[in-house]
């Protein structure tokens, strides 16, 4: 029986949209009636900005609406969900999402996007231990990635504060030219996390986790160079197809 | 109060994929949060083809299945909702869809997309008189288009049957090369549609209606020459908006 997919959309509406799009993409099919059925709820008003309550900016922990999402996407029927945001994944606000779920007695698979990532990585490219990761300042101060790299025995290449804050972030979230603003077009934010790019490869970097949902949009690449980039979009997008039927899953091209 | 929109998307998939970018394109939006509530339900196998009921092939009516699906929608909270499927506009389903809704009492408003469009057409080009169509064959029979635009005093042009049923119908739903199953990159598609125009211009249409959702993912032109390309899905994601908050519709460009 083929299992009905979750998609809490709103973190950013663009990440979700590409998420949408991935499951398309990675779903087997020659007709309309082959894909799977996804309900989506984009609810941004109604979602707190993740990285400024991880920085302290906010107290409202975004936990709670993405709870209140999972609960309506459960009543509309779907058995599993997730949420295309990296920063969500930071243990104050997931592990509360995960706390929330289980004190009702949820019976939603909530699935990890960054334990996914660690896995695929392991996977498909056990060449590389090296792994850089571009992210959101929250991702970043929260150490999330590192955190789950090192457990898993990687190696976890950052870039420093400086290039993080100036560089990195406002790529993603500066209200002219960020991603968030802008969408896939985000030229200058482009050029921004090309240079984060080069700065981990010069520090190392075999494989590069694009940490924040909406940099895919801009950096659609799969390499660059010697360098593997990996999608946590794509990662999860193929994750939910699998848990949906994996039947319908899409050889790796 | 903002109101909420609810999409039924999986008629087809990507259509229902391109409708939830359309809505934010056109958004005005400086961050995540400035973002409409938008539930979206994809359900393409709980979606029998319009098509193949309009001519005949099937007895099931998708209005049976549209109906539900708003429901589910309306549930969710939902205020207005649409189908971006132009072959579901055919009287014969949207009419028995909203005699359904108006049975159960249902709060949901229901907008139609091809009222919208004829609507767009008079207020943003009301200089051009002759439109043409480009649609699958279930809509082009039913003579949907050419009925709503004849209603408003404009002359309608088809492709005749042949060039109809070989090559643009099969643009869209060839198992091989149609946008159904190769999505945006649907190279031999486009060509065949790229024809179509030009066999619509050559019998004086000054406008062409891409009369199916699919048609604008391998077309997304706005102008070819001299002539207007009017995509219903956008006009419905403007419409969405509207209703949804008048004051987030971003000015035409």
């Amino acid at each position: 029986m083929e299992k009905i997919i979750g998609v809490v959309g709103g973190a950013g509406p663009f990440a979700g949209l590409d998420l949408l799009g991935k499951i398309l993409d990675q779903t087997i099919s020659e007709r309309d009636q082959d894909h799977l059925t996804v309900i989506s709820l984009s609810q941004p008003n109604q979602l707190p900005d993740r990285t400024r309550f991880l920085l302290g900016a906010t107290a409202v922990n975004p936990a709670h609406a993405i709870f209140n999402q999972l609960q309506q996407l459960e009543r509309a029927g779907a058995d599993i969900a997730a949420i295309p945001c990296n920063t969500a994944h930071a243990a104050p606000i997931f592990n509360c999402v995960l706390e929330k779920l289980g004190a009702v007695g949820s019976r939603i698979r909530f699935l990890n996007m960054l334990a996914e990532t660690v896995s695929y990585i392991r996977q498909q490219h056990p060449d590389r231990q090296r792994i850089g990761i571009l992210s959101t300042t929250g991702t970043y101060q929260a150490g999330i990635y590192p955190h789950l790299l090192k457990a898993a025995g990687y190696a976890a290449v950052i870039p420093d504060l400086h290039l993080q804050t100036e560089l990195i972030h406002p790529a993603i979230y500066d209200p002219q030219y960020g991603i968030k603003t802008v969408g896939k077009n985000a030229v200058r934010a482009r050029d921004a996390l090309l240079q984060g790019v080069n700065d981990l490869q010069q520090k190392g970097a075999e494989a590069i986790i694009l940490g924040c949902t909406e940099i895919p949009l801009a950096l659609p690449e799969k390499w660059i160079g010697d360098l593997v980039i990996i999608d946590p979009t794509l990662v999860l997008a193929r994750a939910l197809i699998r848990e949906a039927n994996p039947d319908k899953l899409r050889p790796l091209s």
